[in-house]
């Protein structure tokens, strides 16, 4: 199995953190997104477990909201003893309702509107994260306005290529988020910075894009930021008291992928960084990463009900289901790959089949060429694994289809963390 | 301008069915989908009259609701006298809400649950659209337990390529709609339906995709079906009473895309089918279109307002917004093509930008390589065009965004449809 919490009995029933797939299917109605409790914490433990290791007691792991927000995993992320990379109103909202402590929210975001940022002032969110010299002048403006002092990372771009998908990848300077290092901007933003006394600019952010799998992206990364670091010490006198090295590493959506050891990861990125920095004559800044994947991609499950099942002769096989890209759109953005089980039988006689969803749209399909038993038939449910990032927090309306619940598995019990969306709610903001 | 319904007065403003869209903006916040009803009027109006004056009194035009949805679209096109096409209960509902009567509503769809057919029987909805053997035997199982007939068409696959982008392909044997022609499938798909006495088989459905530009697809289209048709009637002595032909026509997002006439293509194909039904001795069927995009889509435009934008020396240039891929994620799905004008002036000295969004991922543009005043800035509002189709209906809450309002423009006033979603309205579902 591409996860520890998925297994299948003798008699061929799936289970995801013990339970039945078709079981909570019959129980919750598909389509069902399912999440692992516990594997969320351990994952959230992994992490700040090797952050205080190999970067002391002060360092921080933020989890990247965007991955996956509602109330109930903002709790589970704020009892583990994270901070929250929050990326809008509505991700700092969700949290605040849910209890997060603000001072631990880091306020992301290339596009901070001056309702944002009165917003997240007004909730004493912790920290913001300065995309760029348009977002300092307003944030500068307002915090003036208000006479408080608040706490800043500037987000610089270190131009590394994670050798990630497009669409993930942020640490080159061809993309829209920060202020390219390389082109020599990023000085500047920072000179502009310190200069702002409304603004107490406690040190870097940077990002390479999520997924990465490559050995060496954040060493290279720490590279790069080290060298600019020794340059803001040099030339402006300004030592960073935080650097941010954003999230996260790859998680395994189909055998073939690689496995990372993500303990291991960060423990040789911390002795390459106190390496450096030493060399380099700076002090060791305390330590920040943001992982949103990797702490809930394999705490995720979707289970469908297929309807039904096309044999097309000498051309393709399809199995059709109660979903598809309104609640999981990344294949068709991304040609993501993800496993695909029997939810209650494994046979020797498999066939390939292009799992579909029930958009009415031929682009619309989960994933192509997925082994699945040949008799596969109408009522029979099919999990996808792998789903907790990027699914719920994708989802739309398309068809004017309900987005799934949310239902929580915890121990022996599976409770309902966000509820179906119905034909009633899809028409709550018709006027 | 791309669409008619776009002016720009002699000081800059930029106008949308008469109204500035700054202004628009400044009254109902950004992000801001704006709909013309006149123009949504004007374009069921020309389908409506092409199809009277060329397939007769009894001929239908379908809105395709997919297109897009809410409560008060389903009104106007209940009010110009279309069908609709309908692909859910979601969509079902809003049209009931709205008061559109259940008999015009044909009920499509790859992937019907027992329950979406039993909603749909409950509220009495004109026609099913049988998309498989599967599907008819649930609804023949249902409609003999309720002893009701009800009315269907079954879809089939004419495998017809319409040289159209692959996602909104539909009529290739290689789709996973309907079933296939040209292997056989569909004939005995036909004699199961017509041994079903709880079913009306009225006749057929294809569709060959949307945003058909080629002339003769809809020529080559009633070739097969005709030629099926003719079959039915020799060997099962089956004379289809109904004929849907799917929809519709390409609609222009940029000024190089081709224009069609639609009234003077929907004449050709009624020529060419009359032809041809007579040379097979057919009697001529009702005829049906569905009509999505063509319908909605140059009705529509989206207002952002500019966060910031960003010079990379020797690279490239951004707009970025407080919108982006989650309320239009058409350039990320399909590379969609858009008109962007900016909404307050034009100058001669434009520069080019890629159009991004306030998502957190590199992949979240709207529209690369557009061209913008030099000048534009934080503050600034740009408009995108022909965004009626596809936008609304594909929005996500990505990032935890809430999705725009649709304001419609009608003559001198401005009203909301769908009111803004807020940071509230996100968490409603959650326990």
């Amino acid at each position: 199995m591409i996860s520890d919490n998925i297994t299948r009995d003798a008699d061929g029933t799936l289970r995801f953190a013990g339970h039945s797939a078709d079981e909570l299917a019959d129980t919750f109605g598909t389509p069902l997104y399912l999440m692992d409790e516990k594997r969320i914490r351990d994952n959230c433990r992994m992490y700040l477990a090797a952050f205080r290791e190999h970067f002391g007691e002060n360092s921080a792991v933020l989890y990247a909201a965007k991955a996956c927000a509602f109330k109930a995993i903002c709790r589970i992320a704020a009892e583990e003893g994270m901070g929250l990379d929050a990326v809008s109103v509505g991700e700092i909202h969700t949290a605040l309702e849910a209890g997060f402590p603000a001072d631990r929210i880091y306020f992301h975001g290339d596009a901070k509107t001056d309702d944002d940022i009165r917003y997240a002032l007004d909730r004493n969110v912790g920290c913001f994260v300065v995309d760029n010299e348009t977002e300092l002048e307003a944030l500068s403006a307002e915090t003036k306005r208000r006479s408080v002092r608040q706490k800043v990372l500037l987000r610089v771009t270190p131009g590394i290529d994670p050798h990630t998908y497009e669409a993930v990848n942020t640490g080159t300077v061809d993309v829209k988020f920060g202020v390219p290092i390389e082109t020599g901007q990023a000085l500047e933003f920072v000179r502009r910075a310190l200069d702002e006394e409304s603004l107490d600019v406690a040190g870097l952010h940077c990002h390479v894009g999520s997924e990465v799998f490559d050995e060496d992206v954040f060493e290279r990364t720490c590279d790069v930021m080290t060298a600019f670091m020794a340059r803001l010490r040099r030339e402006l006198g300004y030592t960073a008291r935080e650097l941010d090295l954003g999230g996260g590493y790859g998680v395994r959506y189909v055998e073939s992928d690689p496995r990372a050891d993500i303990p291991a990861r960060i423990g040789e990125v911390a002795s390459h960084l106190k390496r450096i920095l030493g060399e380099a004559g700076l002090p060791m800044p305390r330590i920040l990463m943001e992982p949103g994947r990797s702490i809930v991609a394999d705490a995720g499950m979707t289970v469908y009900t297929v309807c039904t099942v096309k044999h097309i002769p000498n051309c393709k096989n399809y199995v059709i289901t109660d979903g598809g890209m309104a609640d999981d759109p990344r294949w068709c953005l991304y040609r993501a790959r993800y496993s695909v089980l029997h939810a209650s039988r494994e046979t020797g006689e498999n066939e390939i089949f292009d799992l579909a969803g029930r958009c009415c749209e031929s682009g619309d399909i989960v994933q192509p060429a997925v082994e699945l038993p040949a008799d596969t038939r109408r009522g029979d449910r099919v999990c996808v694994c792998t789903t907790g990032a990027y699914n719920y927090s994708m989802a739309s309306n398309y068809n004017r289809l309900g987005r799934p619940p949310v239902v929580m598995l915890t121990g022996g019990s599976a409770w309902t963390a966000v509820r179906r969306e119905t034909a009633e709610d899809l028409c709550a903001l018709d006027l």
